[in-house]
């Protein structure tokens, strides 16, 4: 019976992951019959019946061809730079792995005993320092080439959703949606087969060894973590040094409209979208979502079935993902092919209907899983002590973090859509201008906190008393399943809000820029969404590798009342204000040279503004890659050296310390960061649609409320995609690191604390 | 030996509060011989051969004096309407611990067995019930008459500074911060004395019960704590609306200065000075003050010394106060007699001065009381153990908190005094308009967190390792042994600011304006360090008091690695987000209130622009006040009434979390909101004053870089002045009401849990 379980489970997960990328090369195929340039793509155009808009101008889409090029090849140099950079540091770290791990046991060769399993013999210290160092490059290999696929068909998508705008809103959302899915399949799919193939290939060495092989696997969540920290903070750089120095001289001094082609800022600006929300984000997921099923593993290596090596039931945070791809393919068929949007206010509930669908689809394919999986009944290890576990308890574990993820995001909606009040009084509070309309959006960022911080700590402390970090680690895969759905709806943003822009740089109408911002102004509550749902999950994935370390690192308690744990919380609740002070700061300077060249162009090229004479979009391109490349690495620096540094001399109570204060005091300025940047960028795009009596009282576009609340806007940027975001990376990456690292700093940790 | 000894510190606790207060009637009095009005007061100054401006215009004074009245008039009216709301819920609340702690043993009024002194019995819970309630209203009247005094005293000192600064600014300076010195004084030395006193009362009933008089007189700490939650929100609301909706009309939209006596606001503005910074700011050191004392008295009374009674060992923490009364007032005589300030660059130095003379001479001090009035070697309760400690440990302890205070202070001046580059920095982004400054002005904050946080740390590890609680709350006792002088400087600055107002209001010449700027920028940085003092003393308090409590609640280890901990921990770290939403959004909309009043009135009076229509003040002063009253309730209520619910529901160790978790997260945005908020303060008054070619090249008043600092200037209000140092007494409060009602809690607690 259990073989031939073992053998559907060998079957069902790469299956899985192979629909899933068929999938999401089915929509891409898709996408792509949607032609932007040459003559057929005309022909067939005009022969539509549904083409509202006469606009076959061979120059326009000329110019669409060309700025979709300008774009692409912007971001693809970007990442290269980038990745040559980052490649060099993850060298250097797997290195760094390598050695600290092999020290471990002096670089002995002998296998030693196991520590869990009794009398057995696992496999020697520096095999696990080998086999994680190169999960460790897997992972961050997966998770760079999630990132750049992702970009690729971003930057693929953006001008066929603009084209498709020209006939109508709904083919531009089909567009832009489909875009996305390719995306959220491809990622998802791809993670997934990757890790299941590597557990494979490492099982062939390890054996019965199942502790050793399973922390060695945890290198693959550090991989995709580190990977993601870069692309978060350097594309995040990116994208807002150009965004806010766009806004700054463009909006502010010029009084051009946003994505105006003569603004020389604005190549970069559309850049930016593609390697911070797009890249940025998909090696975010990526990491959470790789992450939290090592952590599940890592865990259940020592549970009672772990133990007896059952296969499958170890296979069941694999087996909760691939139900997850299949789950989110039927959910997005409802958008793709059962409902069809035509109207603008259909969009929003579109999208949020898939997050309702595939929650709902996802807690019967949980339940599904959990029964057939799982064993009855199981033991899990509980910081020293064994805990009996029953499988339908874990069934719960798993829907508390997927439904606690959806009230998440609605909440995120309700804080930053300007549908309800609080960005409306938002919006209504820029009558006295920016600074109340700051003072009020700094309000609703910490009130937003609220509720999520309840949703998570209800999730952890159901799952946490039914199965101790296991249960964690599953309600993290449980919030994650719909990873495929909800990065699918978060890259739709970012490519829609591309599509506004290219329409706007090619001199396209005005009711086909009223579509895209349709469609872009849904996509940044989706995305205020998807960065909810990325911080819902960092904290419980975190959480659950904290357990997992503090489990490897053989401490039972982490007791606040020892001088040695307090510090380390008073300290690690600090680490975020100071790497939320780089980013910010690193987006601000960069932000000024960026504003300086846009004025300089507009002062030295003659005809600039008339638009006649050509602005030199390439050097703001190289001053956000530039900055961004450099400003990246203090920041990296950061949070990649302090688990190292404060394992290394103060030890392991300390760095349990420094995670717990990291996690309780992150979560919170990354809820209200990335909501408070959302509501005020919907809060100018209220004023600016002007939909309502009140939103017209305030407006329109140029009106005194209108620049406050372009200035909220700014202000909100650096916190909303570049501050905010990376802080969930800081608190996985430094609990994921932790982990790897902990058999290290339980045999050589805490030097100055021997020395005293 | 011993009975000597106890008979020394029996005269000279008492000694020193008195000479405390008659040195501080005697500032008081070299004050009142400054005369303000009728015709003896100008014979004298006109004959006064230091008079170097020429305004004696009988008209001016009466204007003089007609301001102050108003000022004065309003702050008694608003804080009489305060403590009469505040009167009622401190009755209630008296109530409530009389009930809860009763119930305890059901009260019953037969003596007890102790708790930690075996063998003996100790008095009923009952009485600790009654001697609590009656502690808590003494603390809460105390605070009370200490805000009311400082109150008065600043509205009495204010007019005397404008006139002296008609002589020179040297002795206007005098003026200012003798009057300083008679707020610091009075506070210390009444503190003191009325804890002195009331011990002594207690111990007629409680005999040799000491377990039970400690633990009843920690109703002292949590009453001046609640007194001062109120001050200082409801004080911070008033002043934030009156001073942002003042100058939203004023500076932006009219462009008349501050302080014009134009503006329907300006009254209000004033007042607040006086009831937010001068009362709001001395109930919370005295809430600090009262409760760091209480924790080290409640921790030492279950030591060895406390449990063989040795009266002078069980004084310390009082003598270490008495000690630092003396030691400011040969401190003060530095700045009053022995230096003089003759030119306006002076200023800032002999303030400084004040800090580092008292800090240096007090470690000499600690020094002496530790050696005389500690046996050489005792132990102290830590959890569940006894840890032996020695004397001069114990002086490290306090020296550590002393120390790391002096630092702080220093760290809060070069983040927000624009004599160095993180202001000018901040000024620098004013160029490109107010967005750069918001997002460089929260990077500053975010960064100023850094070396605070470590010298915390630092000073709690080295604390803590020594004598576990007791070494954290002598700390807390070492960093506000100084408070006499640290609260003359922080007094000081309101002053200043209001002697300011007045001299702009009655319409004297700009060299009198000149020199009452120069006055208040460095009161700005002064008031920065008080609330570097105030955050970093609550953070120690906090962690005694939490330490206090958790000994009390017979807790022996607060696990992170446990569930009901760990949602305590992250709900914990989310209060201080709920808190400053509120109180946030109070200012916002009462200052849009404000907005809306002086619009009307510079519209429907008849030329009131030009100087011939006389404002309502009065209906400015009624709107503060009605929101602040109406405002404070909320945050007020959500500080007092967390710990109750979640001890009565969740249970202490519930608590526990929720305890540390405020604290690590409260302490980080505190720092950050008070010193961005300085930093803007003081970037907007570096572009004014334009003392510098850079400077210069931003300004003038009314530039485009001077309107967006001023946007900077009007977010950072809320923002040091209502949400930041009201973060404090959140942190200090709930951890003092958990002490207060840990028995109940540990009898009838975690109802919750029970019932599932």
């Amino acid at each position: 019976m259990m073989a031939l379980m073992d053998l559907v489970t060998e079957i069902a997960i790469p299956v899985s992951a192979i629909i899933g990328i068929i999938f999401s090369l089915v929509q891409w195929y898709i996408v792509s019959k949607v032609k932007i340039s040459g003559n057929q793509g005309l022909e067939s155009n005009a022969n539509d019946p549904l083409m509202e808009e006469g606009i076959n101008d061979q120059q326009i889409i000329t110019k669409v061809t060309d700025i979709q090029n300008a774009i692409s090849t912007g971001a693809s140099s970007f990442l290269f730079t980038e990745y040559k950079y980052v490649g060099m540091f993850m060298t250097l770290f797997a290195v760094l792995i390598f050695l600290f791990l092999g020290s471990v046991e002096g670089f002995s060769m002998k296998p030693q005993k196991c520590t869990y399993t009794k009398d057995a013999m696992c496999k020697p210290a520096l095999a696990n320092a080998a086999f994680s160092t190169v999960s460790f490059l897997l992972g961050a290999i997966t998770s760079l080439v999630s990132g750049y696929f992702g970009m690729k068909i971003a930057t693929y998508a953006n001008a066929r959703t603009t084209m498709e705008a020209r006939k109508s809103v709904g083919k531009a959302f089909i567009v832009a949606f489909r875009s996305g899915a390719v995306m959220g399949f491809l990622l998802a799919a791809n993670g997934l087969l990757v890790l299941y193939i590597t557990i494979n290939l490492f099982k062939i060495y390890y054996g019965n060894d199942w502790e050793g092989l399973f922390e060695a696997i945890t290198g693959y969540g550090l991989g995709g973590s580190s990977m993601a920290l870069f692309g978060r903070v350097g594309g995040g750089i990116y994208t807002k040094a150009a965004d806010v120095g766009a806004d700054l001289v463009g909006k502010v001094e010029k009084n051009i409209p946003e994505d105006d082609p003569r603004n020389p800022a604005v190549i970069a600006d559309n850049v930016g979208d593609n390697v911070g929300d797009i890249a940025g984000m998909g090696s975010d997921l990526f990491g959470s979502y790789a992450e939290s099923s090592c952590a599940a593993l890592v865990v259940a290596s020592i549970s009672s079935f772990g133990m007896e090596h059952d296969f499958t039931a170890m296979c069941y945070p694999l087996l909760i993902s691939s139900v997850g791809i299949i789950i989110c393919l039927i959910t997005t068929l409802f958008a793709t092919d059962i409902f069809e949007v035509k109207e603008m206010k259909e969009i929003e509930p579109a999208l949020k209907m898939q997050l309702i669908i595939s929650t709902a689809l996802m807690t019967v394919g949980i339940a599904i899983v959990s029964f057939l999986a799982l064993p009855s009944s199981f033991t899990i290890f509980n910081f020293g002590a064994q805990k009996v576990v029953k499988n339908y308890e874990l069934f719960l574990c798993v829907a508390v973090g997927l439904w606690a993820g959806l009230i998440i995001g609605f909440i995120t909606e309700y804080y930053t859509s300007n549908a309800y009040s609080p960005v409306q009084d938002v919006a209504d509070s820029c009558r006295t201008g920016a600074a109340t309309n700051v003072i009020f959006g700094l309000a609703l960022g910490y009130k937003s906190v609220i509720i999520p911080i309840f949703a998570i700590a209800i999730s952890i402390f159901i799952s946490f008393s039914i199965a101790a970090m296991y249960g964690i680690a599953v309600a993290a895969l449980g919030m994650l399943s719909t990873i495929a759905t909800g990065l699918a709806i978060d890259a739709y943003g970012p490519i829609s809000d591309n599509a506004g822009g290219i329409a706007e740089m090619a001199g396209m109408s005005s009711t086909i820029r009223e579509r895209t911002d349709a469609l872009d102004s849904a996509g940044n509550t989706t995305a205020a969404i998807g960065k909810g749902f990325a911080i819902g999950s960092a904290a419980l994935v975190s959480l659950a590798l904290f357990g997992a370390f503090v489990s490897r690192a053989a401490i039972s308690t982490v007791d606040v009342l020892t001088p040695k744990v307090f510090i380390g919380l008073i300290v690690g609740a600090m680490l975020p204000y100071w790497f939320s002070a780089m980013t910010m700061k690193s987006v601000g300077s960069a932000a000024l040279k960026m504003v300086e060249e846009v004025r300089r162009q507009f002062i030295e090229i003659p005809g600039l503004m008339e638009g006649t004479g050509k602005p030199d979009y390439d050097s703001c391109v190289k001053i956000s890659t530039d900055a961004s490349i450099r400003e990246m690495i203090p920041p990296g620096a950061l949070v990649m050296l302090t688990p190292l540094i404060v394992g290394t001399l103060f030890g392991v109570e300390t760095l349990s310390g420094v995670l717990a204060g990291a996690l309780v005091s992150g979560v919170q300025i990354a809820i209200s960061a990335s909501n408070t940047g959302g509501a005020w960028d919907n809060a100018k795009k209220y004023i600016e649609a002007g939909v309502s009596e009140h939103a017209r009282s305030l407006g329109p576009k140029g009106s005194d409320a209108h620049k406050a609340a372009v200035i909220g806007d700014t202000v909100g940027d650096p916190l909303k995609d570049t501050s905010g975001p990376s802080l969930n990376i800081l608190i996985k990456l430094m609990a994921v690191e932790s982990l790897v690292f902990a058999p290290f700093f339980a045999t050589h940790g805490g030097i100055l604390f021997k020395l005293f």
